[in-house]
């Protein structure tokens, strides 16, 4: 009867929770959101990233007799007729499957609020998220302050959407980190594919950090207030929670010279460091850090000295 | 070798990822973090909550071998040695299981830092935290602040903190939600047994909603800026994620007003909504509502008058 959300954590197959597979094996039909994040270490070649060869991963690993369809933005915006359809049946149980959490990054409120409007139950299964799972860093989650997204710029029709600069300009007057969470584009189709209605996809693109670390600069030269100026702090982790997570730690000018290699592989986000960052964050993030001189001259001139404690 | 920080999720011992519990099952050591949160479920009655009885059930329900150890705060803070003990040799592996997620609202930076320093290995197994689990409210994250803690006022010895007023007026000028997560007291000795170095605890207390909307409004008489004021709209959400959460929607004199029964049980955390709430948010939480007629009104003074989507 009920429509199940379940969140399948950030990096392998079996990130999924016991009480998620329990559910999903009660699921006559499972759908898997695709457009919003992906389960990389179920597609052979990330930079081919094939939906539809993740869902038989998925399914393989799992050991699941129902195959895994894959819900299309197209699908969940306008197709949640084909979703729900049944779900008032008391013997049919729906998945709608969420890399990450159901409602981390992405809330599928629409979903959900159709759901209930067809007195259909829904039920959640909670995960990792991205927002929850930066805390890897070693920086406290309640030290972050809103979260914003990049998207990739077009310079070629000049679109620099630069909205985020002003709640990091809020997040900084208050003292707080921020999360900065990367455009991806998988499932896209270009105009024309879109015009004419084929369901041709281009080739999925996913923002990596120092590209991220690049499009700051490059606002920042226009709004000059200094809050993503080169010589600021910043984090850029790599494939967060998986056995190739990657954690680099630079000031931004540095991570934007970093190469796509260094920084690790897709998915990434970025952290912008705040003002009110306590010694054992620094500490923390100092772990991660080759060049340990280097990276103590950052913080002297951005925090002033500071007194490592000796573990 | 390594020190896997394994989260476990927030309600069920099913609620662990089976990367989790593969982790586990190779581990000679397990202990169980349990004083900054609990995982009710394993508990017969949680105003009797015993940390003990929660290892036990953990351990039969997971099927696990190795008996899973109590860390009390002692443990962690000042006898991590014992922890870490001899997780230098190669066939070592220890467990350290955190409710929710390892770094969610508390990091055990310290312990991991400890670790590194011995040049062991530290394994991180990701999991939901009540940090991104609040997203269950149809709330975005993006658009949450700085998160808070409320702590029991004293009232006998006048002990009201209230730093956390300061933090919610930052995060309403910006428009934003602030997550308030509530007080736990487990295995706190009182004075005297702490004195006398007695491990005798006091009954564990966990806040709810309702006191903690009290503490607001009694804070707002002092500081009156209006930004906990008793119409404010906010949101108490009980045993997230497990078969009998609850989330209560209502100004804060109205939560304020609501029996212990009514909220549901512990663990319970409040969000105070912000301005820049999306009708859409408030959709969500108008489905949580019995009186709708109240909830309308409440929302057209807090925010103008909403036009509902018809779903």
């Amino acid at each position: 009867m009920p429509l199940y959300l379940i969140g399948l954590g950030l990096a392998r197959p079996s990130d999924i929770t016991l009480h998620g597979l329990q559910t999903l094996q009660k699921c006559q039909r499972i759908y898997l959101e695709a457009y919003t994040s992906i389960l990389l270490s179920t597609s052979s070649a990330s930079s081919e990233f094939d939906p539809e060869e993740s869902a038989r991963t998925l399914q393989a690993e799992l050991n699941l007799t129902t195959p895994i369809e894959i819900a299309d933005r197209d699908l969940v915006e306008s197709g949640s007729d084909t979703i729900l359809a049944d779900t008032e049946k008391p013997d049919v149980n729906v998945a709608f499957l969420v890399v990450g959490d159901p409602f981390g990054a992405t809330t599928h409120t629409d979903l959900v609020l159709r759901a209930k409007a067809r007195n259909v139950k829904v039920g959640v299964v909670h995960n990792a998220s991205i927002m929850n799972a930066v805390g890897c860093t070693g920086l406290q989650l309640y030290n972050f302050g809103q979260t914003v997204s990049m998207v990739f710029f077009d310079e070629e029709n000049g679109w620099k959407p630069s909205s985020w600069y002003d709640k990091i300009l809020e997040n900084d007057q208050l003292g707080l980190h921020t999360l900065v969470l990367l455009d991806i584009k998988v499932r896209e189709q270009n105009w024309e594919n879109l015009a004419r209605g084929r369901k041709i996809y281009e080739k999925p693109r996913f923002m990596l950090g120092n590209t991220c670390a690049r499009q700051m600069l490059e606002i920042e030269e226009d709004r000059k207030t200094g809050v993503c100026g080169s010589d600021k702090l910043a984090v850029v982790v790599a494939k967060v929670g998986s056995d190739e997570e990657r954690i680099s730690v630079g000031t931004l000018e540095e991570l934007a010279a970093l190469t796509d290699e260094q920084l690790g592989g897709p998915l990434q986000s970025l952290i912008l460091v705040g003002k009110k960052v306590h010694v054992l964050e620094l500490q923390f993030l100092r772990e991660f850090v080759q060049d340990k001189e280097r990276y103590d001259s950052t913080v002297e001139k951005l925090y002033g000295k500071q007194e490592w404690e000796t573990m």
